[in-house]
């Protein structure tokens, strides 16, 4: 079966290099969510090479900080699970106190609804940030 | 409140320096857990200025190929939450095939139980990886 993440003709791709591409996984659920994708097949982030992998991390750090920036979240949550799609990906999640289930993690049972209203506010967050964030990743540093 | 992660006594420290330290989060339900945690009560990675954040990279890395070469295990899970405790810090699991729920995460509920012998060698395997993690963590290049 073809890996998912191996597809060259994903939808809502953000940006690419090289090495990485990054995927807009936005949902009403979790309005701000990014995924940062190794085009390579591998498992483990430690299957990369050093300077693959120091990339890798300075991508994670502009995704943070262009998040935070835009969006003044209240918190950043980032995960690397891959035991369902083991192809190296990242999540990434901006948090807000009255999101579904603050303080659990987005694995864990939605608790409260957010209302259409702000849902929708936070969705057009990605109207400029997703813009920047591409300009930004393009200009870090490649191995 | 005093934030837990700010104590300085906490039980099951294997391993710190000046700017981080990790602890044996293992259990009998995920019997390789670590957790690696910032000695600075920030709430985001990108709260660090870049050569730690490089250092907690590398550290990251160190832990992974270390669990990987001891354990054999089927995936390493990698999260920073920070929702509940706002101080950084990272979950690092070994995952099995046949453990309490995979391929889902850690966060969701458990669909099977695992064998009390099984569990006990997992468990066991800390024995020698903690010690040589803490020997190779000592040797990461510091910023």
């Amino acid at each position: 079966m073809q890996c998912e993440l191996c597809s060259t003709t994903l939808p809502n791709k953000i940006w690419e290099n090289s090495h990485f591409y990054v995927l807009n996984a936005s949902t009403t659920t979790y309005p701000v969510f990014l995924r940062l994708v190794c085009k390579t097949h591998i498992k483990e982030m430690t299957d990369l090479p050093l300077p693959v992998f120091t990339h890798m991390c300075r991508l994670m750090r502009t995704i943070e900080k262009t998040v935070i920036e835009y969006t003044h979240c209240e918190k950043v949550n980032w995960a690397q699970f891959g035991c369902v799609v083991p192809h190296l990906h990242w999540h990434c999640i901006a948090r807000w106190q009255d999101d579904v289930n603050f303080p659990a993690t987005p694995w864990n049972d939605p608790v409260r609804t957010i209302s259409p209203r702000i849902t929708q506010t936070r969705l057009s967050m990605n109207d400029i940030l997703l813009p920047h964030l591409s300009l930004l990743l393009t200009q870090v540093p490649r191995p």
